[in-house]
């Protein structure tokens, strides 16, 4: 029996997730009937079909382990074989008849077979220890008494080794090949900057990636790896939506970048406020320079002046009087936008065309898609997409924008989105945050879901960063940025923009999704744009924070500080310490007893934002954090 | 999409189990991308073929359930339906927009095609409402003006109701089918009595079926429902132990049982000591009468003279010699046992001579076999077998007698064991009987795994039973009896038998498995008999304490007192409590308050053993427990 296969998911049916390099541990319960021992070993194919093996072995309750480092990334395959290891169990019932004295000439006779029986197939090098024995196990002797040197010999463990090393693997039993995705290090960990391009020109003028890619050198030095850019296609001029989502646009309105195509083209063209492909493909190789990658928004969408409209009106939904269908969340209404039906007929023809938009910006240096709520898309398609995509270019990542119910947003991740947004944009207290966190990195989710946390979006500018000033900004960065080894923020959090459409909304008022908006990156004075310097930095300096399950939470002995810890062998464990009551004072006990050797009076730790040093105690310490002066405190361990 | 449904064993694997007339509950996530509404429909098969539904509704968070109460024993079938329900998803939309004042000639216009999209598959009776409807919906309108009362009749929940039983279940999901082995009611609950009727004679005899069948009043009266014999075999000669296990016999040893088989015959034949087979027909018989059913021994092994050892020699192991190999398990010999090999390559004949053994003794009238060492013999025999003979006599029980590792227990019950021995007859601390009963009772346990729980057996007679006097005796009777449905006492235990073959030793001292043991039955006094027959009653008389699920521990504010209580629909709870600590006087401190309603000052509680009756208050509720007179308390609460 081979059971309880951990990674695993629905049975076989998803794909398992790991980065290269990672030591990758598969466990499962391997037991038969009887008593005899067996043996087991994993069995691994790279992406390019190379075959190779790792030996298991039992940890207890009939419980094994086995692992190996996937190097090269793409579609890993495994399985499991175990057999009944005849050698061994007549070794180990050997060994406890001779304890006891019991050993007879049949005993023996019955090791000598099992070793001549392996013999023939061994190479002449391995050869030498089993003949040494074969002949001690067979000198001399009447039946009845049989010599301790002869047990000894059949007993020798360089012996054992060799016949452990070139197993009997008859009548073995192999477990359904199981699929890994194995991702290159960013699919876990980078800090994300979102921008409008649109935004990055002169006060009152229209930006391009020219502009654009000015602003590149402003986010490259706060420390960001990614920069995720909404639509950059032309946007639709029907219904097209005015500032703060007003149904009637005035003339100069620029229009959401979600309500995708207009008579310049749809989802392969850009916005020719922007400037060209060839400035796209100046834009992405100004940030390949700076170590930016660009991620591009993927939305399945289009404007009433779409090409596709025209072109594939059969994508689209019809009413009973031939009209498309735009979109409705009854009872809004958005006009401006068309969503596809993904029960078209000619779904061969749109499968196909999207799968071609994805290829055409992964042409023009794209590598990172953030898919716009693809919970109201075919999750067949998507499954198909990305396992397409990812054949031909394992390196793709794609990031699922679903806010939605917890059920589909693991399934989405299981049909193989690389990354997701998580709730944790709405999780502000010690409890909810634990709670979520240890639902993230303890249970069978590690396997395939990989959170980004971002502290704020276009759409989502949270009631705690309304309400809380600075402090709260300061806060929400430290646990989306060192919570999670992925993490985002939306441009506007570094000037402490907080400002929502009206109360008791999450939008922004005069939202970026309708308008320019100028923004001064030249005075750092008054923003938290050293503050985002010094954080990326020190996750760049700490790999132990570009991991997600080495997270420990800590007791503080305060239901407003959180403290947690990241810790990565090699290198000294991150503690930090929040004040998540954004206004009031707050006292915490930290005691680090498990990591310190008993016998120790004490430590120090470095505290990495004021760049101070502390003496502590091997007992309890106390810290007392301000948020009016600074709610964080990043401790680097010296233990 | 449709995951996550319960009860499934391993992906489908393994049959579920339930109880005849239970109540059936299946759930799942069922969910799909998007904002629409869906429905769902468990659908099942009889064991005969017949086919029905049950509506499944949504819980919440995606789960949905659904349940079904089977009738007939057997094997069911299961599986679940899921489709878009584009009428209800249209209604809803329909009513938030009529809240908004947004309803158009177009959105009702999609619902009249819906609804006539439906009529021609209704049957007349089941039309009216549809076309009541329809009329309303198309009366009158100018485009853009919608009157109210054609959008209440859109909305007319009569006809929502008709559209409901009638879907359209166009592109609907099935999920993979399932099965279920529905049991009678025997398989969950059940009192046991073991005993070997060779002891049933008269003092210094051999007892006979005829003796046997004497003693079967005496278990009928003390409220036994299952008789377990032994195997009942001619037993062997060669290598036959002695009394206490003695490696040599007497002249006049009666030997173990276990080792099957002489001249006279192997499986299929009585111990001519017995008597003849017509006698074990009418044992059986007078089983019957008085409401006994007997389960006979079913263990795979052979002694020496066994008939098979000389006719198939192939069905056992043979060594370099040549010669058969008996049982061991280093450093034990067992030499009056060959195990069988069931790498045979007769597979075909020995499976086959072994299922034809188990319907010989269903022919006999035995439905109930208590199986020796299960974990020795391979699995994959037993789920052939179990099945083969379920297909025929879906009423056969087989209990598990496999003391062995967790996963292994576990899966002989998914293998189709019907009942297993278990962990209970060694947890005697409160902390370590209520986690071994939580993982009965609310694990996916529940779906597979049924417990009997044996207070001692011909093989264990436990630390706490040697050293605790008869309250230990009373203690372990009700933990047994009242905490699992099914349980079973071996013969001996109702006259306090405690002395073991040697200190450290669970075994008997002068077991009954290779001598025979007179006991007088006529004089209870002094005995536990009249103890055993009221705890029998209680049970009998409280149709709770024939369930499993159903049990709840209570806080006693003292860790040597347990409290657990069973309720069902319809019957007053039954709560227990029991000084686990068989020497002191315990106090527990008990409060019912979720039982009572608020405002409520007292209650009754009658005490089943006593016969007292007692006045309790709201609150605390102070016991005490002296085990030297009585160590349980057995209420049946007035609430």
């Amino acid at each position: 029996m081979i059971e309880a296969v951990q990674p695993e998911l629905n049975g076989g049916r998803y794909r398992a997730k790991a980065i290269a390099g990672d030591q990758v541990e598969v466990t499962a319960d391997i037991f038969r009937d009887g008593t005899q021992s067996l043996a087991a070993m994993l069995r691994l194919e790279d992406p390019s079909g190379a075959i190779s093996e790792a030996p298991m072995r039992l940890v207890d309750n009939d419980r094994w382990s086995g692992s190996f480092s996937p190097v090269r990334i793409g579609r890993w395959r495994y399985t499991i074989e175990a057999w009944t290891d005849r050698f061994a169990t007549w070794r180990r019932d050997l060994a406890t008849k001779a304890a006891a004295g019991q050993v007879t000439e049949l005993d023996l006779e019955e090791g000598v077979l099992l070793i001549e029986q392996r013999l023939p197939s061994l190479s002449k090098e391995a050869r030498p220890p089993l003949e040494r024995a074969l002949t001690e196990m067979r000198a001399g002797g009447s039946a009845g008494s049989v010599a301790s040197l002869r047990i000894a010999a059949a007993l020798d463990t360089e012996m054992a080794e060799v016949m452990a090393r070139n197993p009997d693997r008859t009548g073995s039993t192999t477990y359904p090949t199981l699929e890994l995705t194995v991702d290159r290090e960013r699919a876990r960990s980078g800090a994300w900057y979102e921008f409008f391009p649109r935004s990055t020109g002169p006060e009152g003028e229209h930006g391009t990636f020219a502009t654009a890619a000015r602003h590149l050198e402003t986010v490259a030095a706060m420390g960001f790896d990614v920069v995720y850019l909404p639509p950059i296609h032309p946007i639709g001029e029907t219904h097209r939506k005015g500032r703060n989502n007003s149904v009637t646009a005035e003339p100069g309105d620029v229009g959401s970048p979600w309500a995708i195509g207009n008579h310049f083209g749809g989802h392969r063209s850009v916005d020719p406020n922007l400037g060209t492909l060839d400035d796209f493909d100046s834009f992405v190789g100004a940030g390949a320079q700076l170590g930016l990658e660009i991620a591009l928004d993927f939305a399945i969408q289009c404007s009433p002046d779409h090409p596709w409209v025209a072109e594939h009106p059969e994508w689209f939904h019809h009413r009973p009087d031939g009209s498309i269908m735009h979109a409705e969340n009854p009872p809004k209404k958005y006009e401006d936008i068309y969503p596809i039906n993904f029960d078209t007929p000619d779904r061969e023809g749109l499968w196909q065309e999207l799968k071609g938009v994805v290829e055409f910006w992964i042409s023009h240096g794209v590598t990172i898609f953030r898919v716009d709520n693809p919970h109201t898309k075919s999750f067949a398609f998507w499954e198909w997409l990305i396992d397409e995509v990812q054949t031909e270019r394992p390196d793709v990542i794609f990031l699922s924008e679903a806010f939605t119910r917890p059920k589909v947003m693991r399934l989405l991740a299981k049909l193989g989105f690389t990354q997701s947004y998580t709730y944790f944009t709405w999780r502000n207290h010690k409890e909810e945050l634990t709670d979520y966190l240890i639902e993230l990195t303890r249970t069978d989710m590690v396997h395939y879901f990989r959170p980004n946390f971002f502290t704020n979006t276009q759409d989502i500018l949270t009631e705690y960063l309304q309400t809380g000033g600075p402090s709260a900004f300061k806060i929400r960065l430290v646990l989306a940025s060192l919570l999670s080894p992925s993490y985002g923020i939306y441009s506007g959090f570094e000037f402490y923009e907080n400002l929502p459409l009206r109360e008791g909304s999450e939008e922004y008022l005069n939202s970026e999704k309708y308008e320019l908006r100028h923004r001064d990156w030249t005075k750092e004075d008054g923003t938290l744009i050293p503050y985002i310097r010094r954080i990326n930095q020190v996750r760049r300096q700490n790999p132990a924070l570009g991991l997600l399950t080495n997270l420990r939470f800590h007791e503080t002995h305060n239901n407003s500080v959180l403290a947690f810890s990241k810790t990565e062998a090699g290198y000294e464990p991150i503690l930090v310490l929040i004040d998540l009551d954004s206004v009031e004072q707050q006292e915490a006990i930290i005691t680090l007893e498990h990591w310190i050797q008993a016998g120790t009076s004490g430590y120090r730790v470095h505290e990495l934002i004021s760049g101070t040093t502390h003496e502590w105690s091997a007992g309890n310490n106390k810290v007392l954090l301000d948020p009016r002066i600074e709610p964080v405190r990043i401790y680097r361990v010296e233990v």
